[in-house]
Order: C-alpha cells, then structure tokens, then sequence
C-alpha cells in the first residue's frame, strides 16, 4: 500500500473498533507518541505508570493504571523504559508470564552492551515472550504523519506467534515489518538506527583527499605556475577549469580502484594455491566497498560530464574562440580542415561517451531494486565484463584526450607530470594485469581454486 | 523471481498436478480470467454458478456446478461476484462454514460503503473465514499475462491459516503477495486501486498554475514587450528561451516550498511550547506531499538543465555569436578578456551545478529501494543537510546569474520586476528563516520541545 | 538490514551460542562455504561424510561423522550432493524420517530433468520434510563475504514449518528469504540461477542487427558517397556524426515497436469479436518483452542526447562554424536573422527535450521499485498515455528536423531515401493507427470486447 493511503487511514480513525488492547509501560516521549498513533489506528490503550495521575502529555483517550493493573489488561505489552530500568519489572514477573513484551529501546552507541536490550530482557523475564520492534522509527516521524523515510520496522523475537501479533499491529499503523529471525537479531537491530552510512566512510575520505590532493596540484601547475611565469591572471580556472580536470582524474582512478582488489584476490589465491583462506583485513574491508566506491567513481563522472557540456557557455571559452577566429579573419585566411584534429577530437568523446553511457549501466544495476531482480550470473556478467568494458574505454578516453602531454615537454612544468599521466597509472596497472590473468594458463589454475580445489594443502588451516 | 521466469511458468502449464481444487463463484470476466490463469498453473477449477449449463465462454477444463455443490469440491472459494448479490450466499452460510472465502471485489468511489467488502462478506457468513485479496490485480492483465506493473497483491485477513493458503495461490500464479495484517485493512486495500496518484494532484496542480503565470509574465515582458517598443519579433523565444527561463523560476521556488513547511512547523511549535497539539490541517498536507514537490522541482530543474545545454545547437544563438565576431572582426580589433565576466559566468554555472548535483542525489535517496535501505538518522542527513545545502547552491546560482539585472533600470519594463527577482522572494524567505532558526538560543528550546518538553501545559489538550 | 550491518555480524561472530545444530550432507565446494558461513553466525555444525577423517577443507570448528550419526545430532540437513547421488540416501529414510531437508542443488541446464530436484528428493524420502533454499547463491560470495548482488535467497516447501525454520537459517546468514510457496515452485527456482537475462534477448539482437544495417546505410551514403563523388574524406563521422544519426533512428524505431504489439492485439481482438482466444505466439513473446525494447529505446535516446550535446566541442564543428563565420566577414557583410530558421531549430530542439523527458519518466517509472508502488490504473496512465505522447513529440521532433529532406532531391543519393525517412514509417504507421482506434465507433466494440463481451460466440474455444 502506498505513503498516502495509510496516512489518510492514520488521519481518519477507523471507527470499527475491534482492534485488541496494548498497554505501555512508560509515559516518556516514545510512549506518548506511539500511543497516539495506535489510538489513531483504532487501538485501546492503556498505560503503565508510576504515577497514575492523568498527565496532560499522555492521550486522553487512552487509560492510565499502575503497571500490574494495566498489564492484565493487555496480551502486548510495549516497553518504552530504558534499559536501565528494565530490573524493576522482575517483581512483575507474574503478572507478565505468557505476555508478548515488545521492547523498542534504542542504545547511545554501537553494541554498547554485552547483550542486545532484547535478550538482557528475555533472560530477566524468562516467562515473557519478547520481541523486538519499533527501534528503528522516529517517535517524532511517527507523530508528524511524514514518514518519508524507510516505512521498514525490524521485528524479531523466538516465539512465532508473539512475533505474528506485534507484525499485525506494524502493519495496521501503516510501516512494513520485516521479520529479521529469532531474538540473536536484536543486536544488529538495534545497531542499525544508529549508523551513518558506515561503508561509504572510507570512499567519501579517501575521495576528499584524492580531491584535495589533485585541486592543489593543478591549482599550483595551472593558476600559479601561469602567473608567475606567463603573467597571466586565470584565477577563475578555479570554479569550472579546475574542477573538471580533478572530476575526470578522480573517477578514472576510483573506478580502477573498484577493480584492484579484485585482482590481489586473485593473486593471493594464486600465491597461496587456495581460497580457504582469510584474505589480509584490509583487502576484506576494500572488497566490500567496491560498490560505494564505483558510485563515488559515477559521481564524479557524471559532474565531469556536466562541466565539459557546459565549455561553450562559459564567457572565457566564447572569448578564445572569437579570438581565434578574428585572427584568422584579420589575416584573411580560412584554415583547411585538420583531419588529424577531427578524428582525435571525435575519438575521445565517442570514447568517453561510450564509457560514460557503460558507467552509468552499472549505476543502475546497483540500485537495490534492480539488482535483487538479477541473479547471480546476470550481476557478475554487468559488474565484471561491463565493468572492465567501460574502465577499457574511460581509460582510452583519457589516453587519446591527454596523449599530446606525454611527451611534450612543455607539459613538465616545475619537472611535474602533467595529471593526466597521474591519472592513468593505477587505470593501466589494473588491466595490464588482469590482461595476464586471463591467459588460460594463469586462468585455469584461478578456476579451479576457486571451485574449491587445493595446491598446497599444507597451507589449509 | 523475475517476471520472465513466471511468465514462462504461465505459458507451459505445469504438468505434475497435485494443486488442491479452487472454487470460483461467478462467471464473470474476472472470474473467467482468474479460473484461465488458475487451470493454466495446475489448479483444478470448478465454477459455482447459477445455470449450470457449459457456457462457451468460461475456460473448457473448469467444470461448472450449482453453487452448493461447487463449493463443496473446493476449501477454497473465490467470490467473484458483485457486492450487492452478497445476500444470496446467507442461504449457503452452512456449506460455506469453515471455508475460506476469497474476497476480489472492488467499488466504484473510494469509501462507497460505511464497511468494506470484506468486512461486510464477513458479517454475513460468519462461520467462514475472509480472506481479502486480488482486487488489484486486473482481469486483462491476467488474461494477456503482460504483468508490467505491480506483481503485488494485498492480502489481508483474520485467520492466520486462509491467508497462507490464499498466499500460496497468490505465488503459484506468479505474483508476490503482501500480507497487510487484519481484515480491518480491507478497507484501504479496496480504495488503493482507484487512486489516481492523490498524493500528486496538490503538486501538480501547483506548479502548473504557476507555470502558466511565469509563462504569460514572460511573454508580455520578453516577446510582447519587445515586439512593441522595440519592434523585434522574438516570437520564436516561445519554443527554448522561455521555458528555460520559466523552468528554474519554477524549479528554485518549489524547492523552497519543500522546506517552507517544515519552518512553519518550527514557529508553531516554538509559539506553542509544545509539540502535541495537532498542526493546522493545510500544514500537515503540505508536509504529507514534500516528497512530490522536491520531485516536480527536480523535473523543473532537469528541463531546466538540458534547455540550456542546448544553447549553443540553436539557430539564434550562432547567429548572435557570429555577429559578435564580424563586428568586432570588421571594426579590425579584438576585446581583451574580461575577467569579471568570466568570474561571474563560471560561477554562476559552477554553483548552478553543484546544486543540481546534490538535488540529483536527494532524488536517487527518494526513490523507494533507496530509502528502504537508509534509516532514520541517514535519511535526515540526506534530506536535511543535503536538501539545504542544494537549496543555498540553486539560490546562490541564481544570485550570481540574475544580479545584474535587479539594479539595472532597464530590467523594469512595464515597472514590473524581472522574473528572477520574484524567483527568489521564496528561497531568500526560507534560508533567512532558516538561519535565525539554528541559532542556538532558538534551536535549543526548539530540540527539547521535540524531545516531548512543554513549555507551558496549559496548552496541551 | 542493509549490507554492512549483516556484513560486520558475519565478520564478528557472535558469542551468545544458543543456535541449533545444523547438518550438512556432503563436503563438497557449497558444503565446505555455507558451513564457514553458518559457522561464523553462531550455528554448530556437523558434516555427514563417507570418509570421516578430519580433512584439511573443512572448517575446523566442525565436527565430521558419518551420514547416519551427523542426521541424528541436527533437525535440519542440508543435501549438499548431486541429483544424481541422491538415491545413496534412501538405506538412510528411517534416519531423516521427520527431519528437515534442505535441497540446494542446482542444474546444469534449464528443465534438465523432467522433476525438479528437490521433488525428486521429496519422492525419494516421503518421510521427510524438503525445502528447496539456498540454491541462487554462490559459494564464492558466501566465503568471500561479498554479497553485492542479490540478497535474496528463494524458499520453497510444503511443511510451513519446516520452511520457517529454514528461512530463520537464511536470515541469520544476513540474506533475505523469499517464499515461494508449495514445492511445486522449485523447478522455477532451479532454472532461476541459469538464466542470462532472457526477455533481454530478443530485445538487444534486434537492436543489434538494425543498428548494424543502418550504420551500414549511412556509412555508404555520408562517407563512402561523399568520398566518390565528392571527393571528400570524412571518415572522422565514423566516430560522432553517424552514431549520432544511428541512435535516434533506432530510438524512434524501438519506440514504436514497444506500442505496435499492442495495436496488432487490438486489431485482432477486434476481427475476432473476443478476448478469449489467444494472440499467436509471436504476439504473446513481442507483448512480454515490451519493457525491455522500451529500454532499449532509452538507452538510445540517452546516447543521441549526449552525442549532440557535445557537439559544439567537436573539432569539425568548430572549424566549420569559423569558416562560416570568417567568410562573412571577408565578405564585409553580417547575415540577417533568419526567423524561419530560428522556428524550426528551436522548435525542433523543444521537441526533443520534452519527447526525452517523457522517455525518462516512462524509465523511472519501470525501475522495480517504483512499479511496485503504483497501482494498475496509475501504470496504465504513465506507461499508455504518457507513452504515447512521448512517441508523438519524438516523432514530430524528427518530422521537424528531418522535413527538409523529404522534398530535396539532394537526399536521395543512389536514389536510397534518408535515413529520417526510413525511421518515421513505423511510429507514423503506429500513431495512424491508434489515431483510429481511439474513434467512439472503433474504441466502444474494443473496450466491450476486453470487458469480456462475446460478438461472436462461435469462435470461441
């Protein structure tokens, strides 16, 4: 069902009200607003409290009791308390045998405790059925209506039934649950919400500093190096020139990134004559940010190709061609067509096009959706065949564009290399080898240990 | 499983038949095409009707029985008959006791009826079990087996055991079911397929009333205007040059109007001290539809890049630049550079493509497998920061390229102010607004009434 | 939960050992890797093996028995053979009588056996309960960790028991299981890893082979032409000009080819008088893989949009727009506006930017995720109407654009017409076509014949 429907549902409250009644324990902000919108969705609730009083900030059509009255009164019982906490509810333990316990706390840090919350409550209250739900929404998401983010509520819990019964209620609030197993999930899940994009930490750094990196350089050997030398004032290379010699050369070199790894596995398991053993620490973590990587590559790529689209709106640019073509004007000459010029100039844009165009393929496959309706041997036909395709072709892009640096010397400014040398390195190293690791003589053995077969098997654990 | 695979699956009938007997009441088109696409996937089809007679029309392996004795053939009934004949299965409530009874049915309105199919099916025969699904599904994409769209089917229902079995049809026939919890979901699972995207028409609507109004502003100020005073016929600006001035006009302000409610929201709350009292109605719809807006504004803004980018291509233009070049090549001179002009020309496309860049992300981060994949904390990072963060580069982008044009007398024809001033009152407001708010003497009461705070209970209903 | 969550919990085994033993027949490749992964997810594990020394492969923390004893330590056991082993397990029947199998082989070809293994298994060991899991995964991903492609790990069985216990395993591995139902699905979940994008086929060789032709067409009549009689060498087109002539025309052809299947099933469906016989074979293959030719056709489109928009960057273009330039100027005199011309570049450019802005939304809107979020109504919306305008604007942009070469005599070298004649005959056949089908007189038989209505009941089956 779509956002829309259930937010109207959650607006209209259903007036057949034959929804079974949950009890919470704890009026703290999660409570209330949880509360609230199960009330909206045709929920008696009643909550658990200290404090019986009617306090202004819970609904008022819900039921405040102390915690054991409102306990019976309820097969689900919410825990919206802290963990810390949690030991005053072991002289509840009566009252709670047979009951569904949801706990739906959050920690401050990443497996701050031995123990998820879930189990820690599992082991006080062994006679409960706990299940672990709700974590991952915002108390304040959950009161604005405006769920734009992820509608997926984690459930998991040892008791089938329990977990069915909490799931029934994530729907009828309008999230989708996603059954995560039995109550060992609870750790991860509750880890989850409190990640920020943890695998796209090292692309992200280690692109900053590429970038940082190649702006100086090209800052020093472009802007600087003309001023003092040519006497000539290009600080405005700075918002367009720059940056689009950096963007090309940064993801040239991440989308060959992408592929290294790959080949150092591939040598690894060759040296070692087996693939049952453990990969160094930093080959395994480099591997599984290949796919962060290679969009990192797509992101540069792409603004590399906005910033070449727009070369002839840019003022400078549209001067240096008036320029040139008044020369010739003023000199009464038309220049012959260069053949040599118009078939370079056309090649590196084919070339990169083509590239471009493979790049962005690969971008596509990797979105979730897509690729959870690939199977195994479409994925690694895109990823790996496309994939070396269109580093082949950016990698000929480059070389054809910057070709005509290499060898003048006029490139060699303060005696250092033009970027585009830079840029090519790692892009060439990468298939050269994998150029030899196709041989069918280094191919083969590769085949056959990675269906399992051993050279060596001393080397085995 | 992809779609290929179920289709295949659906064109050569499964030949090892140990499918249990479905029962279809009603040989109407619906029920016709389900019975084909069942007996085409191994089920045993008997058809419950009225004449008992062999129409030619109902699928040749089916047999077709009186209702009683169809229904008892089968623990699985499927209704495909029309709501308002409903009552003339009472007489039959015996037979059909513990059956399970699949609901299809559709309305005509959202909400026709106080209760949904469904419900009232189940009110009816309350002996058998309801179980509500297929009503998404359509008789023509069935039959023609071009499943395109959504493969999903909603199923919901109060017996855990009849929504199984129904589920398990649901998948032999290729499609993925959905389980949406208790029979009280039947309601909004019939009003889903007669939506018309309803969380777009607010949007939509919006930004064309305002396109149109940009467009005759334009008009009467580029063309009309023209045409009058200076005696130019420009009339062919209507094809590029307007829209793109039209589209980032357009682009920028609903952009602003994405974070516009969220800072209403914020001085509510502030004025209240208290964040549990209900926003007024239109602000709570505006938020429900930011997502839409950030869309059509991306649109807006992709229209807008293209437009431009095709700048040099146009007819006008090379005649333009060329008559720059003669006169100046006939005048025997050639204009210095200007540094100030290309500072500001590569700024403003600089900026103008960074902002675009960021807003591309936000909308790959809207897409559904996406968001699905990024909790809470993620999705305010993206939507929050980056979503400003485009904001202040669209805003600066159109500062940088429209400044020249705020001072300048001749920029009022008609006294009436250039486009991209109006285009920027929204966006300046909001960042403005925004700004003040993020100080911390006002964010920090601002944080703790989100966190449930109140400032002053009497407010609090 | 996203990748790197499930990744760190495999990377960091959790201590809290409370998993159920796990069985794994066989020590074979997918044996040895799924038994590291459970392992490293907490679940004891004992292999059955003829020979029962310890050997070097096998994870150490195993414990090896032979078949009969590892069985009876484990509820759960995974058949990690061949089919063709599988009767060695039949002396053991009274040993897995009630235990869980787990079949997770997989075939070498589609539809290799009559059965599908696990069937077959099943009818081997009636006794037992047989889930088909596991099988669309590959052994190298599990070991290596990287499990970039998709997660989704397909179940089947007739115990729903048995099948939760077995995606219970599969979640805890951090892989997502996906019910397919009774076992009767397990055929299409062996052929599942086999396939190569299959719907995909038909679509890219017959863009494979118009491609070929037209590239061939326009290398005869631009360079090889051109060279003869002109005595012009442009074969620097081979690179930009003529891909750039290819691509559109293949766009605009692949484009109408998505909605002709459509008119041909209208048409026949009309003659017939009914909906219920079925289209021929060509026409059911032609209607499935529409999405795909769709996308095809974008992909195109995409490729025609940044050829031209490079083109200004284009060594000939510029040469050839300076001498254009500089031989006005020689001649001392500056061409006046051309507002015929400035029409039609404009209009034509307008054209094409909304016709490919609509061919984007068209993509979006088949991304799985997107599709699944919409209902029938709203798919049929975007993908028909839209669609069709989407042909319209392209087909008018190249109308616009290619209309001065209709008439000219010059465009028909060796008397072969342009290539912009030979692609509008299919989408102006297309769009004619429909035009009259949406006539009252036409449109109200056909939409009674889809409703279900008979004119002519002989006909039918």
């Amino acid at each position: 069902m779509n956002k829309n429907s259930s937010n109207t549902m959650a607006l209209a409250p259903n007036t057949s009200n034959k929804r079974e009644t949950v009890c919470i324990f704890g009026t703290g902000d999660f409570g209330r607003a949880l509360g609230h919108k199960m009330i909206q969705c045709g929920y008696p609730v009643v909550y658990g409290s200290r404090s019986t009083q009617i306090s202004n900030l819970i609904p008022k059509d819900a039921e405040v009791l102390g915690h054991a009255e409102a306990a019976q009164k309820a097969a689900i019982i919410i825990i919206a308390i802290q963990r810390q906490h949690y030991n005053f509810l072991t002289p509840l333990a009566e009252v709670l045998r047979g009951k569904v316990l949801v706990d739906i706390s959050n920690n401050l840090k990443l497996n701050q405790y031995p123990e998820s919350n879930a189990e820690y409550l599992a082991q006080l209250l062994p006679g409960s059925k706990v299940v672990k739900a709700f974590n991952t929404v915002s108390a304040w998401a959950l009161q604005s209506g405006t769920l734009d983010a992820s509608r997926q509520v984690f459930v998991c819990g040892d008791d089938v039934e329990a977990k069915q019964m909490v799931m029934n209620i994530v729907r009828a609030l309008g999230l989708t649950p996603l059954d995560k197993g039995s109550l060992l999930a609870a750790q991860e899940i509750e880890n989850y919400p409190l990640q920020l994009f943890p695998m796209w930490k090292f692309p992200i750094f280690l692109s900053l500093g590429l970038t940082a990196f190649f702006f100086l350089y090209c800052l020093a050997l472009d802007i600087i190096y003309t001023y003092i030398y040519e006497n000539n004032n290009f600080s405005f290379f700075i918002a367009i020139t720059i940056p689009n010699r950096v963007c090309p050369v940064m993801a040239l070199i991440l989308l060959a990134l992408v592929y290294l790894p790959g080949i150092f596995a591939a040598i690894i398991q060759l040296y070692r004559g087996t693939k049952y053993r453990r990969f160094p620490d930093w080959l395994d973590k480099w591997m599984l940010c290949r796919k962060q990587l290679g969009l990192v590559a797509l992101a540069f790529a792409s603004l590399h190709v906005v910033f070449t689209l727009v070369t002839p709106m840019r003022a400078f640019v549209s001067w240096r061609t008036g320029k040139g073509i008044i020369s010739q004007a003023l000199n009464n000459k038309t220049e012959p067509l260069n053949h040599t010029n118009a078939w370079i100039s056309d090649s590196y844009l084919a070339l990169g096009i083509l590239g471009y165009f493979l790049f962005v393929l690969l971008g596509i496959t990797s979105l979730p959706s897509v690729s959870n309706n690939v199977n195994w041997r479409e994925f690694r036909f895109v990823q790996s065949k496309l994939g070396y395709l269109a580093l082949i072709l950016c990698t000929a892009h480059t070389l054809v564009y910057g070709g005509k640096w290499f060898l003048s010397p006029s490139a060699y400014k303060w005696y250092l290399p033009n970027i585009y040398i830079l840029s090519l390195i790692v892009p060439c190293a990468v298939l050269v080898v994998k150029f030899v690791l196709i041989f069918p003589c280094v191919d083969k053995p590769l085949t056959k240990i990675r269906q399992g077969w051993e050279r060596n098997p001393k080397y085995s654990e």
